[in-house]
């Protein structure tokens, strides 16, 4: 973090995770003006940032709220000022929904999800005991899938159950495509935003939805386009309100979610250039203890690694943010705690081209799976177009 | 963490990771003893943990000092009291030597670690300029290996530039034997710590080891056996100070360090039953949507995931300690961010044997590698045989 100065490649004590403005601009936009051309509300996935300073930047873009996965999550999120949180996940343990109706007395506009009866007996005994009411939404899932009910008949009779729960609210109905397989994905999760919708209408059907403006909500980071699409297409807005659970469009990544965007671009041809990585991990050379390999100061305690990480650029220590050193051929082979091994290319002009590596040259580090990398971190650097530290954006996981 | 009360069954929030006292008690007195029996001083790697209190604990319990991968760490670790610091890496970048300047200048006891003529050309300047010298060893690794001079002649020679350097100090030697491997694994890591030897000996021999109490220091947490018994058949200790530097054995694990204790106790059978297994991590049952099928709220966000982690142990919410339920045949067959996917046994008489899961169930997890869960967490619970937790134990990654 800063030292003295604010130059990313003078004054900050690396690794340093960093977050870039052009691009983290670039994506709130984006991602807000996609849900707004929909239709629908915004919540982003707070759990992927747990930066106060970037649900405040979603909020002010025109997010309707930030969802997050688990109690304690959305108790941070609150104690920053996010006034509606959608809890995208079964509230269970006396301990957790002790914190969910300390925030429901403080005034929060807060959502939960529930899936099984046992779930919906625990909670509607503990909030009656506290003289509150909490607002839950059904989880429909699928065969094979992770949490909610598996089919209609199981979310009706679900339904049922709350309806007849004083202290709990039906508030919708909630979903996670994200766990939707089949031989062709983009009708299974099509299929499955039908589904959604269905079962939506049912429960409304039989008046078992007490809130006067349900949500129906699912979508993660990779098919939100086509959820978007059922959901706008249903014309459900009159009285449902359709909300966007997306979170790692934020920085987006160097991995599986630009798979999946250059997926979502080419089923959406219309839209725009889409979404730009806007974190990376900056780490230094330690070692260069033999031709062709470089020790890096990266490891899995700064950067996700699910995949391993991918060199995108190099500086020199000191140096100014446009003279960018190329590192064609570099490849990460191996991730320690706290080491990556770097294999150099041993090809002649390969090696020219590059020029001669330091011991102290700045490498870019690009991942997958943002969520992976921001938990490492307690403090990321947002840096603008020369490198130089903006902000120093604290996380509270 | 605790709410209301402080039993772990009732009154904290889930998923939370846990140390057991009896099991960290054990291990901290057990390594010292294997220490001091070998005539070697202890460095444990604070990196495991990067927790002041357990610091403290093995300060209380005869350790030296305490080891570090980074500069940061080595700040936090001096702010919370440790004054003798081993830096085992390279310290390279002018934000890193500023931190490591700043601690020389608070009058902390450090040494790092120096295998490159560039690296000792750069800290050389930068000490000399702060006017103040720092304590450096020399890192001998292998072919094939992380960091280090790959022979003893390049040692020799960077022993000579570091004798150049008014601001540097040549303090000793420092080894990894974690990146040795050879078609017999124990011979290559013997012959290693040999090599390690004979390094320090010439550097010694030559006069250019100018500290009046040198260090010799290796070991992880899997071959602290071999390195122990090679430096204390190389009579090294009246000039030499031995340093072993074991770090995951405070808390051991259910997984890579867990196989390689089997091999320790296998190699020298008179030691005693050896390292228990300290940490876990407990999480709540949030959903059985399936027969087979139970989905935990545990994911990659709260425990190590190089390996998936292992069932242990069930418990009722609220129940006792002593009402441990069997978890036979449970198998976690995928972790996503916040969730594990565990598949529950079919067959009939183990279904019977297990007893009715419920939604809310408490499961104990074990992992293995326990660097990769500690950094999970900002807050762990310390917890007596009862499960009462005795501690919160505080992070500083």
């Amino acid at each position: 973090m800063p030292q003295t100065g604010n130059r990313l490649l003078a004054d900050v004590s690396l690794p340093a995770a960093v977050i870039h403005e052009p691009a983290l601009a670039h994506n709130l936009t984006w991602m807000q003006r996609f849900a707004d051309a929909h239709g629908a509300r915004l919540a982003p996935h707070g759990k992927t940032t747990m930066a106060p300073a970037l649900f405040q930047r979603q909020l002010d873009a025109g997010a309707w709220g930030i969802t997050l996965a688990t109690a304690p999550q959305c108790r941070a999120a609150f104690a920053h000022g996010v006034m509606r949180l959608l809890m995208a996940n079964q509230l269970v343990g006396e301990a957790n929904m002790a914190i969910i109706a300390d925030l429901v007395e403080a005034g929060a506009d807060i959502y939960c999800v529930v899936d099984s009866a046992e779930n919906v007996g625990q909670l509607g005994r503990y909030f009656a005991a506290r003289g509150l009411r909490l607002k839950v939404l059904i989880e429909l899932g699928v065969e094979g899938g992770r949490c909610g009910c598996r089919d209609q008949d199981e979310v009706m009779a679900l339904g049922e159950l709350v309806d007849s729960e004083q202290s709990l609210v039906l508030a919708g109905l909630e979903g996670y495509e994200g766990v939707v397989y089949g031989d062709d994905p983009v009708q299974a999760v099509r299929a499955y935003a039908w589904h959604l919708v269905e079962a939506a209408q049912a429960l409304d059907h039989d008046g078992l939805i007490e809130s006067p403006a349900p949500l129906i909500t699912a979508s993660g980071s990779a098919w939100y386009d086509l959820i978007a699409k059922v959901l706008q297409e249903a014309r459900l807005g009159a009285h449902f309100v359709p909300v966007l659970r997306p979170g790692c469009y934020v920085v987006h990544d160097h991995g599986i979610y630009r798979e999946a965007q250059r997926d979502v671009l080419g089923r959406r041809p219309e839209l725009d250039r889409g979404l730009k990585p806007a974190l990376e991990v900056f780490a230094q050379v330690v070692s260069l203890p033999e031709p062709g390999l470089a020790i890096v100061g990266l490891g899995k305690r700064d950067i996700a690694h699910d995949q391993l990480p991918e060199p995108l650029r190099r500086y020199r220590e000191g140096g100014e943010a446009e003279r960018v050193l190329p590192v064609d051929g570099w490849r990460v082979t191996r991730l320690m705690d706290q080491h990556a091994f770097v294999a150099l290319p041993r090809d002649e002009e390969l090696v020219a081209f590059n020029g001669r590596v330091r011991v102290g040259d700045i490498i870019a580090f690009g991942a997958s799976h943002p969520c992976l990398t921001f938990d490492k971190w307690r403090r990321l650097c947002r840096v603008n177009e020369a490198l130089a530290v903006e902000e120093v954006i604290a996380t509270c996981f």
